[in-house]
């Protein structure tokens, strides 16, 4: 099994204007938060990525995206009936295989010298099944994410067999059925915003698109709940952290994380200090 | 002497996109850089802001400023002839009154309750003459400021006289004809992006842009020295700080300023803790 296309939906309401910012990446370059995903995703070895957008957006996510090593195509969601409504429309696009997913307003920074989508397309293709990327997350982050119930199946790798997916679950329904033994108390493993995905998850949805009442959202917790009843799909703890760039102080902390991680570590840290320092002098309690 | 109208200018090749990015603001809120300078305008007392863009921009930046509490309109600038060319083609709008103009890819955070655009009009106002705020500016940051030089005119509130303006004048420059007495060594007083100025500007961008050479940009420094020489015009150090968006990490420095000086402090505060021990514990050195 080889992923060689990566998927990334960018129509969500807040997903228009989010990777459209500009960060410092870790390389000392300027660029929009698009282009840093792609990086991302073409590091992993796929050759082709697909952006989904909001009608009209495809030029201003072109311009923001730049030159990248490989093929880049946009599909439209005319229709904005849900994210998993968006990813259903790259069905196409990624035929029979199996392929790399990517939300579009979160970013990366590996602890490793692989790249975080590069670990996991490397676990996906070891283990020839699906696996989305998890991060053990405090529990009072659980309104922002999906999260996962499971059992550790290989504790060298991090790897976890899915038994539930739940989308935002509440503290209570997490208590109930997302404890995963050997995390930190009151934290879940939550996803990372990654994922390889077979091409069945794209069957799921088109059947649960089908059922769906009109006016309702098609999301895709629950097909990735189906998925782990009828495939193999695991978890793993990538070595590394994702920065949810749509939250409050989003940006800066994924710039901070971006620039500390990076060449401009040392200048970075000296204008903390000094704004630190000038902003304490000035402040009037 | 009452100033009614503003004009921000956002055609310049770099300040297409930095005013289009989203910083979460000192009350919390999060908001497109172009719609703080807006609030920081119309907080200034003015009635109507006109806003100067590259042709086609205006769609994109009236999203991002949402609504305003006064008049807000845009003149695209066709013919990209420089700083000076932007805004001279403001001159109908301001008429023949004194107007406030700022530059699109700066931030201001006051010291005090009233805003630093508050703060420059008042002392414009009781004057009644040009006056351009400044800030004491390390030597090594000439290369991205205008810099005057003159006297000091009263201490209490900070005036001067100017009496020579450079762009981005070299150390060499800076050395021979603009140190202030009474300013700390290696420092000189750099413009803040922030100007109250007469219609006599205007006039004399008018005549400079009849006797530019074809394929020369018209720049603003050259009309502020004769505007020196020929009307009352002054200094002011504003009680508080600009933020440069367009310089290296400038976003994350004023994202950082602002949650500093807000109501998010003690928040922002504590992230940045997390964060730098969170990154501190992974960095591979």
């Amino acid at each position: 099994m080889k992923i060689k296309k990566a998927v990334i939906t960018a129509a969500g309401r807040n997903q228009t204007k989010v990777p459209l910012q500009v960060l410092v990446d870790s390389d000392g370059e300027s660029k929009s938060a698009i282009r840093i995903i792609l990086e991302e995703a073409f590091a992993s070895g796929v050759e082709e990525a697909c952006i989904i957008v909001s009608p009209g957006d495809e030029e201003i996510y072109r311009t923001a995206a730049g030159q990248v090593p490989g093929k880049l195509s946009f599909i439209p969601q005319a229709d904005p009936r849900g994210y998993g409504h968006a990813l259903l429309i790259a069905q196409e696009f990624v035929g029979p295989h199996s392929f790399l997913h990517f939300v579009s307003d979160h970013l990366y920074i590996s602890n490793l010298e692989n790249r975080c989508a590069q670990q996991l397309v490397a676990i996906a293709e070891a283990e020839a099944c699906s696996v989305s990327a998890v991060q053990p997350t405090r529990e009072g982050m659980l309104p922002y994410y999906g999260a996962i119930g499971g059992t550790r199946l290989h504790h060298q790798q991090n790897l976890y067999t899915i038994e539930r997916v739940l989308e935002k679950p509440t503290p209570t329904e997490a208590e109930q059925s997302l404890i995963v033994p050997g995390l930190r108390a009151g934290h879940y493993l939550c996803f990372f915003g990654m994922h390889v995905l077979s091409a069945g998850v794209m069957e799921i949805l088109r059947r649960h698109l089908g059922e769906l009442p009109p006016g309702q959202m098609l999301h895709l917790a629950p097909a990735l709940a189906e998925l782990a009843r009828k495939e193999k799909y695991l978890a793993c703890e990538i070595s590394g952290r994702r920065y949810n760039l749509g939250v409050k102080f989003g940006l800066l902390n994924a710039q901070i994380a971006l620039g500390l991680a990076g060449n401009d570590r040392e200048e970075l840290l000296a204008q903390l200090v000094e704004l630190l320092a000038t902003r304490h002098a000035d402040h009037k309690p």
